[in-house]
């Protein structure tokens, strides 16, 4: 058996979703890979607060440097989120001879390259699924089993919020303002909802994912957004009248000008896949040339769904820990396609059929 | 770059499948992977027929030692089928030193065990993410990807030609025979059309999935089938009545009793993400502990979408043949939890919501 330890750095709800999945699960994992998953040290604001862990004893530090210096530590997992200091710890990190995995999409879609070539430079491995729609493992089938194909669109629905306001408007012929009130009560919308419903959330995932099936570097400067937050009841009595529901899409697409990268609210065709994903689930549809069509639907957030994506990641690490790594994205991802500004969109809604 | 050199048994529909994949997209291929894939022998049964291939000096033989005996071949892809000689040729390719790419879901279902423990003994990889819906990749998600859960269900419509009578009859009342004389027509259902509609494919594929997911050995004898062959307009108005529609539904769940897998019609829920797989797609519905519920759609036959599957898994092996097999099926499958015997159903239709 072998044994890998971790550390984190935070412990919000994807932290503790990955500290109560190795709980549960910790033995099923053993069993079925041959790993023992430890957790070293964990990187918190304060040690004042009662997280409840009985192991707390030196488990818990405000000190990054502690992690930094441990040389036992073989994986650090990033789940601190947006802070001044993340970049800086996930740079060190890599440098001082660990392995990343990280759910920041925020910092991916703007400093993936930087990262991914530290991480090839330091010798050492870089996973990210789940920064990308929580549980489905869309990086990993994007990077491996999809690739002996031709990607010709990879698009979805990578944002929990907007669909559970969508599909409650749609249901319920409500308007924009009193289901945001509702999902805002229900915990499905922030206080501050502006990332989600005007869809930069949305646009750091496809942004990511387009960088991967395309194997080129994007700009997430050049990717139209527009959010759901203008959408009306009569924009969905039109949608019906053509047969369509309306969808936030997040959609990267490799056309004659470039890849044209964005996030706009669509007209989507009932009989398409993407229409019937509800409530606050995420969907990924990608358009191949030998697979043909794949649709791949799953909790997009959450403290355990991200926990598994987060785990399955130090799980492939692990296994495939002295090997190199065959999936380095600094190598695979480089200059590659043009990619085509989309900020300025025409107005409307694109019917997606 | 490295180079693979490969063996196909077999050149029917995936055989030449693989080869289109690869003239198409081997580029690409190598620019991703750094791996370049070479196929150096054929088998056929005979060397009369004109295969339409320029490079065939010395490509097809009809002779397995010329294959077995070839020390540079690294992988052997096969795509026979039903043939007597189809489990010698598997296992003399293993003993002889070459990883095993198969689609053969007849043979793993039966003789997994015995496939992947010579492949353990002879240090060699096996994979058969091919012999189970097609493209989607549901072999490798459920042995990597979604290990961090305890999986409490997996089902799904595994069979193209029963889904296209099905959606077919629901879409236009029409009656079974009706439709399968159209599927026949248009090449959806074979002649013999048995082994589609009466669950024995789908039965095939979901006993390799639950090996899998369960981890535990499964006896295809104990699997209960009931095919859609006795389907009438009545049912469908009888599920219609109550919310629903009629789907073949291959599944392998986790109960008390120990893992039930069973094959036959259910009433699904309109409001299910399988409710709305029509024409000839596959999907595979898993429920988790963690990640929770997840959906893979993707082309569950044809020759492009097959051969997609193939290469994932010569690349999967390609790029980790320095390591040992990590998910070696051998060590991961083992007694493990009982299987229930399903073969005496009750009748009537299971109502999945």
């Amino acid at each position: 058996m072998k044994t890998i330890t971790l550390a984190l750095l935070g412990f919000g709800t994807v932290g503790r979703g990955v500290w109560n999945l190795l709980e549960k699960n910790g033995a099923q994992i053993a069993d079925a890979h041959d790993l023992e998953f430890k957790i070293k040290k964990i990187l918190v604001p304060n040690l004042t607060k009662d997280r409840g862990i009985k192991e707390a004893e030196g488990l818990f530090t405000t000190d990054f440097s502690e992690i930094e210096n441990d040389k036992e530590i073989d994986i650090v997992i990033e789940v601190i989120g947006k802070h001044p200091s993340t970049l800086d710890y996930m740079m060190r990190s890599l440098k001082s001879g660990k392995h990343l995995v990280s759910a920041n999409k925020h910092l991916l879609a703007r400093e993936g390259s930087k990262l991914f070539e530290t991480a090839e430079k330091a010798g050492k491995k870089i996973r990210f699924e789940a920064s990308v729609c929580g549980a489905i493992p869309i990086v990993d089938l994007t990077t491996k089993s999809l690739s002996p194909n031709r990607i010709d669109r990879i698009m979805g629905i990578m944002n929990g919020t907007s669909n559970f306001i969508l599909s409650k408007m749609a249901a319920e012929n409500s308007s924009y303002d009193e289901v945001l009130k509702e999902a805002q009560r229900l915990g499905y919308a922030e206080s501050d909802p502006t990332d989600d419903v005007k869809g930069m959330d949305a646009a750091n995932k496809i942004l990511i994912l387009s960088s991967i099936a395309f194997h080129s570097k994007f700009d997430i400067e050049k990717v139209g957004m527009c959010g759901i937050d203008e959408i009306t009841r009569e924009d969905f009595e039109r949608a019906a009248e053509q047969g369509c529901t309306i969808k936030l899409i997040a959609s990267g697409e490799r056309t004659e000008e470039g890849v044209k990268i964005s996030v706009r609210p669509c007209f989507v065709k009932k009989t398409h896949p993407l229409a019937s994903v509800g409530d606050a689930f995420n969907a990924v549809f990608v358009d191949t040339d030998c697979a043909g069509e794949m649709t791949f639907v799953g909790r997009g957030a959450g403290s355990l769904p991200t926990a598994s994506a987060v785990i399955a990641d130090c799980i492939d690490i692990a296994i495939h820990s002295e090997n190199g790594d065959s999936f380095a994205y600094a190598r695979r991802i480089r200059e590659g396609f043009k990619q085509v500004d989309t900020t300025k969109m025409e107005s409307g809604f694109p019917v997606i059929e």
